[in-house]
C-alpha cells in the first residue's frame, strides 16, 4: 500500500506535501503507519495557475476533514507541511516559488488557523532528505549530502548529523553553474539543473534529435535510446553524468561528506548512472575525501515521511503552539 | 610591534603556527597581549628538505625555553599548534603535508609530550580562519565561509556558529576545479588555485609574459602591470577573477553564507580585486542568497592568535588533559 517504511510509535500527525501539480497526503496513526495516502490536485488559481496560498491552505483543511471521517479514531496533534521553493522554516514564511507563484507567504500562519493545529512548515526538498536522513540510508553518517536529482536538482548538506538550512537558501545544488550554458529557468547561465536533470535530460534530447526520432517522454526513455545504440541520446547522457561529476567533485572539495545520497527519479537508473558517475568523480579527485556515492532508499513518499516527522517533532516540543 | 587584535583576558597560552618556511611563535599573558612575537625558521631535513616531526617538536621546546627565559612572570598552562596540510584535530594527527612531507604524523601527542603541557592541536587554515570569525570581521555572521587566498586557497566553513572541519578535509576551495587545466600540484586538473591563487597568478604571468619582460615577483606585481597597461597582466588578473567568481558562485549555491570573508595576500590587492568579483558574482547569481563579500580584517598573524584562541580553549577545558 505504501512504500514508506515505519515511522515507529509516537504522535498522530496529518503530513502534507504540497507540489506544483498534486498534494500528497497522510494521516500517521500513534503505530507510525500512514494511513490514507493518497495524491489529490493541488488546486491552482485558473487564471494564471498560481498557487493562492489560502485556497491551497483551505485544500488542506478540506483533506483533515477526509481523515477525519475515514478514521474517525486517530486524533492528530499537529501537521507537517512541506512546500517547493524558498522557504524559511524559521519564519513559516513560503520565500519565493516558481511553480506556485508565491512571495513571501505566512504560509505556516495560515495553515495553522485553518487546521487548527500546529504545524511544522519545511522545503519539500529538506523534508525528502531528512526521510533519507532518519529513517534511509544516509543515516549512518555525520556528514552527509541528499541531492535529489528529478525534474530538477537539490539537496540538504547534514553536518555533524544537523541540517544547513541557511534560511533556505542552502542546498540549491542544481543552481550552481558547471558550464557556460545554457541559460536556466532561474535566470542564471550554465546551471547544473539546466544540464543535468531528469527534465533537463529529455529536454536537451528532443532537442538534439534527429527529426525521425520521437521526442522523449523523460530521462529513463533517453537512457533506454542511448543502451539501444543512439549516438545523440549517449552523448546527453554522458554529458549530464560528466555535469554531475563536476558539481559531486565540488561538493567533496568543499564539504567533505562522508557520503552523496542520490534520491529522486534520476536515482532509478541504478548502474547506467551510478557506475560511470563513481569512475569520473574518484578520477577527477585526488587527495580530498572520496564521498560513497549510493542511492537513496526511499521511494517519492519520502517528502510524505519527512513531513510527519517534522510534524511529530513539532508536536512534542515543549512550547506546544507558536513557533 | 604586532598587528594582532587583543585577546582579552585569559589563561597564559604559547601559540605556534608552523610553516613550510618558518615557525611563528608567541606566548600570551594573562592580559591577552603577544610576547615575543618572532619567525624562526622550519628546521627541514637536511637530505630531502622534509619537516621531521620529532625534530620540528624539539625547535618548538627550545622556544619555549626561550620565552621562559625571557619572560619567567608569564608560566604557560596550554599551547596550541597549528600545522599545513590535511589535519585530523580530534585524534591529533598531521595527516598529510605536502611542504613538510608527513603521513599520519601523531603530532600532538609529541608535541604534549616535549612541551609537558596539553597541546590544543589544528589546521593552520582553520587556526587562522576561526581568529577571523572570533576577533575580526567574520564575527557577525552565523553562516559564513573565510577563504585564505595566498600561495594557496583554502578556508573553513562556519555554520550556525561552528567550524565544519570534516576531519580536516572541509574547505579545500583550492582544490575544486572551475577550468579543464592547467593539473594542479595536488594532481587534479583544472583546480580554482592552480588559476587563481596568488603565486598561481604570478606564475601563469611569468610563463605567459613576452621574452622581454622580467618574471612577476607576485601577483601584486602582476596587478601592477595590468594597471600600467601590460595585456598580458590584465588577463591572467581577469582570468583569476572569473574563475573566483565562479567558485563564489558554487559557494552560494551549495552553501548560501551571508559573507564570504577573503583572507591572505590577495586580500591586500582592494578595490582591483574586490570590485570585479562582487559584480561577477552578483550577476552569476540569480534567487539565491548574495553573500557579502568582504575583505579580512586580521593581518598575516591569525593563525598565530588562532593557535592562542584553541590552546586557551584547550587550557579550560574541563578534562585538564587528555583528548
Amino acid at each position: 500500500m505504501t512504500r514508506l517504511p515505519s515511522l515507529r510509535a509516537g504522535e498522530p500527525v496529518l503530513a502534507f506535501d504540497v507540489g506544483g501539480t498534486d498534494i500528497k497526503s497522510g494521516l500517521v496513526d500513534p503505530s507510525g503507519a500512514v494511513l490514507g495516502l493518497r495524491r489529490t490536485a493541488t488546486p491552482l488559481d485558473p487564471d494564471d495557475g498560481a498557487g493562492n496560498p489560502e485556497r491551497i491552505v483551505a485544500r488542506l483543511a478540506e483533506l483533515r476533514d477526509d481523515y477525519r471521517r475515514e478514521f474517525p479514531e486517530v486524533r492528530p496533534t499537529a501537521a507537517g507541511l512541506l512546500v517547493p521553493g524558498i522557504v524559511d522554516p524559521d519564519r513559516g514564511i513560503g520565500v519565493f516559488s516558481s511553480n506556485l507563484g508565491w512571495h513571501d507567504a505566512p504560509i505556516r500562519d495560515l495553515a495553522e488557523q485553518c487546521l487548527g493545529l500546529p504545524v511544522a512548515f519545511n522545503h519539500d526538498i529538506h523534508g525528502s532528505s531528512m526521510a533519507e536522513y532518519r529513517l534511509g540510508s544516509a543515516g549512518r553518517f555525520r556528514d552527509v549530502v541528499v541531492m535529489i536529482i528529478g525534474t530538477g536538482i537539490a539537496g540538504t548538506i547534514i553536518v555533524d548529523g544537523r541540517a544547513h538550512l541557511a534560511q533556505g537558501y542552502a542546498g540549491e545544488f542544481g543552481h550552481s553553474p558547471v558550464a557556460d550554458g545554457p541559460v536556466c529557468a532561474c535566470g542564471a547561465v550554465g546551471c547544473l539543473e539546466a544540464v543535468a536533470s531528469a527534465g533537463a535530460i529529455a529536454r536537451r534530447y528532443t532537442a538534439a534529435r534527429p527529426t525521425s526520432a520521437a521526442p522523449a517522454s523523460g530521462a529513463h526513455d533517453v537512457l533506454a535510446r542511448a543502451q539501444a545504440g543512439d549516438p545523440v541520446a549517449a552523448e546527453v547522457w554522458d554529458s549530464a553524468v560528466d555535469a554531475l561529476a563536476l558539481s559531486f567533485t565540488q561538493v567533496a572539495a568543499f564539504l567533505a561528506p562522508e557520503a552523496i545520497i542520490i534520491a529522486g527519479g534520476l536515482s532509478r537508473a541504478g548502474d547506467a548512472l551510478f557506475a560511470p558517475l563513481r569512475e569520473r568523480v574518484d578520477r577527477r579527485l585526488s587527495y580530498h575525501r572520496r564521498p560513497e556515492i549510493l542511492p537513496a532508499e526511499l521511494g517519492e513518499d519520502a517528502g510524505l515521511a519527512g513531513a510527519a516527522l517534522f510534524a511529530r517533532a513539532r508536536a512534542t516540543a515543549t512550547d506546544g503552539g507558536a513557533a
